[in-house]
């Protein structure tokens, strides 16, 4: 039964990716700097916020079975498709809403999961774009963007917060301290007036979070991913009663059975790792 | 500072929507045929799942002031936005990923207000697109199609699960019973065999939800919808202990305040809301 | 008989104008500097050129029975579709290549009917677009933008050119001369110095061309536009032989009669014109 | 100086194609059936109409130097852009007119040098498209999918035509008896009936016309294209007057001199002809 209003669906306009290209969706926070401020989030990174972007891109990764990885930082992860799939007939806006909108729907349903004694104070909103990249080479330096990205970042925010929460320097201070410093700059302040080398900093601050399915990896990267894998998904549960913590490791334990895919922090800019894992890409 | 790998951007293609065309941004459940079962909604409407839409969407209006209105059926709801609107530079996957991105993280995030007695099995999903409607005739057809939709839906859906509920057939059966019936049909089993007069049912039903931005309604409509807001945000707590409830009943308070909509379950397809209502469109 | 290779079609991406639009493909010369010097064009304006681009744009028109009008002025031409054509299913690329492709071939096949007595030195080529305007107020302003250029073009050339050819300036002087005047200053600079009443220069050169399908004209500005179109094309044979005008001049009557358009050289930024025409738009 | 309906521009939709995707620009003959029919074209091929093409073109290889190479067969032609160009900021609209109108031109323009005895009866049209393809793999896939085109419509045109102009048979009866025939009988059809070996008919029929830019190419590939290139320019010029001939001749070496592009009549869908000019893509 339909009506005679039905014309109007012709207005709706094809938005088909280029076949033959990598396919990258990108979901990215919007206002991340209040949220994480009305948040208490600890600076320079917050462990638990980055669990739970994991957590919220490992269910993106069990329901959407044509991505291959995803890649995260910061307020942001990027989600990965093999170049001959034909999911959602490639539409554009199919894939980067529902993408989005299955993030953004793990990351408040895990919330208290990640904080179980902070509440979730308002719904917090992610948008998405897909982008495809003709070959490997674009796929890769579009991954080494994100990466750099990271990494030019971190150091920036680890120098920053170093500066003010034990050098006692006004945000403003801080900002004015680092204007115009080279990544080696930050180094050797980082590591002169605070003792800090960077380069010993957690890799999971430096490198940033590679989900990669399983089956795509080879064993022995497998066996490192492992470790990684479950440092990362003992959730830091503070104090939560011994129920709700049982419950949230189950919680855990099947969202990790079913996706199958594994947690890296590594670097994806060198041709190393791909070279190791050639059936990625 | 930016690395080389910053040439990628370029691959964003362009997706301006058209100048001085009306824009809506539809968002529409993922598999929720599913959902509803899971989550054992009652047949044919789930009154808490409305609420629970309506509020999702109700947060929306708030946080994007260039929505004028929102029209809502179903696992499905459309924000219109205005032809002169230059919200996120009319881009349309920043459109459709942000508001579909909103509408979900709210669902969610509202779920216990909704449903206090009932948890939310696992984290859903909305697609969202966006459209251009070059006048406002094609918009109104856009809407009526959607309210046609939603009464010929809703008619079915009546029919359907009296058939089953109380007349104790399979759902095999009452798909048969019901193949090649035209509306005055169903009208009719409804009432001969189920005492069911159509034209009574519940306006929400029947017409779906409508929020407006109250600041452009007209006096005399405002009084009527005033009455449908506040039985629509009385939530049915159920088994919700006292605080629950007064926390629940203060954040409703609030959202509705802030947000300034209001809602209606009203003809749209006719001329009469919209020539009593000059200003909105 | 397929090939294996078909699927190379694939990427071939939608591009279909949004429906209710109304259309515009404009065609504009390329490189007409060179090409205007080149052929040895009459300055501030070739006479024999604007008639070889209308007799293209009216062949464009007697084809294409979607179009409703066209404008033109300097080296280029804008048609307009209505807003309810479905021709080549709106898709942009076949619509300005089509136009873009049918204008330069009759441009270059009626060269020697205008320019009888000068040779074409090389093919000339037009760039072609199609935009869709979604009303009639943006339309109408499309069409006053293009004549808007028209006035302001053909002022600042008409009083350039009078510098240079009459006043005894070198290029550079003349455009030293008016930089930063206004239209007034113009005005005043033709009138003092040259004796020119800009008001009294031919409307084809002040207005540009408008050549709109006869069926959709009230009587009497027809009889204006019979005038203007008959002055228009008899054709300035220059040193033809009789055998070659009279061919000519069949050809033009025949192009003429199956267009069946008529041309004028008339404000359209005014209301008077789209008043008195009701049935154009 | 702008006028106050300037904001119309914006209208304009971006339509860049994919960074590092090759382009392709495939220029297609508007009613070419008829077109053949009232020129009165030989059948199943019109070598002057053939020439005509190729030398429209050489005339686009010459003006857009961005071009590599051009494959044409029937009333159609192929231009390739290199994946890195930036031409006209790689916008299809843009590059698919232009190239299109040139071509249109430099058709109507040369007709009397390839048709001297033959008069133009009306301005034919091309449509032209612009396709990107991502990867050297897809974009051989294109060309081969119009070279197995080539093959299959040409096998079939001459069966066609024998049986019609040989074999006394009706438009009607050839098409009834080729129905269903694959290729191998079209052969066997052609050699017993007619002593066609169809392997013998001239390579310009049967593999169509790449023009390479010759600073592409190898030596060893050179000499040979340099001989076809003889071959094809010397035109077919009828009952012309000396005059008239060398200065077809001389234009024509002028012309082909600027292009520097050699024709080739060759396999281009086995890898031999890529492998030994590595340098074209």
């Amino acid at each position: 039964a339909k009506s005679k209003f039905e014309y109007v669906r012709k207005f709706e306009q094809s938005d088909q990716l280029l076949p033959q290209c990598w396919l990258v969706v990108r979901v990215d926070g919007r206002g991340f700097h209040k949220f994480s401020e009305r948040h208490e989030f600890a600076k320079p990174n917050e462990p638990r916020c980055i669990r739970l972007m994991t957590l919220a891109a490992r269910r993106v990764l069990m329901e959407h079975r044509s991505i291959l990885l995803a890649y995260g930082q910061s307020d942001e992860y990027s989600f990965v498709l093999h170049k001959d799939t034909n999911a959602f007939n490639r539409r554009a806006s199919k894939l980067a809403s529902l993408i989005g909108s299955l993030f953004t729907s793990a990351f408040v349903f895990n919330w208290s999961i990640c904080f179980p004694d902070r509440r979730l104070l308002y719904p917090p909103a992610f948008d998405a774009r897909a982008v495809a990249y003709p070959s490997v080479r674009t796929l890769r330096d579009y991954l080494s963007w994100r990466q750099a990205d990271c990494h030019i970042n971190n150091l920036y925010n680890t120098a920053f917060w170093s500066l003010v929460l034990r050098g006692g320097l006004s945000a403003n201070q801080a900002q004015e301290r680092l204007k115009g410093t080279l990544a080696a700059d930050k180094n050797e302040l980082l590591f002169s007036q605070f003792g800090i080398n960077y380069n010993n900093e957690p890799e999971v601050y430096r490198k940033g979070s590679l989900l990669v399915r399983a089956s795509l990896l080879d064993s022995q990267v497998d066996a490192v991913a492992e470790e990684a894998s479950v440092g990362d998904n003992v959730p830091d549960v503070g104090e939560a009663s011994v129920e709700e913590v049982s419950e949230i490791a189950a919680k855990v334990a099947k969202a990790e059975a079913e996706s199958a895919s594994t947690l890296l922090h590594i670097d994806i800019i060198k041709d190393k790792f791909w070279t190791e894992n050639p059936r990625i890409l």
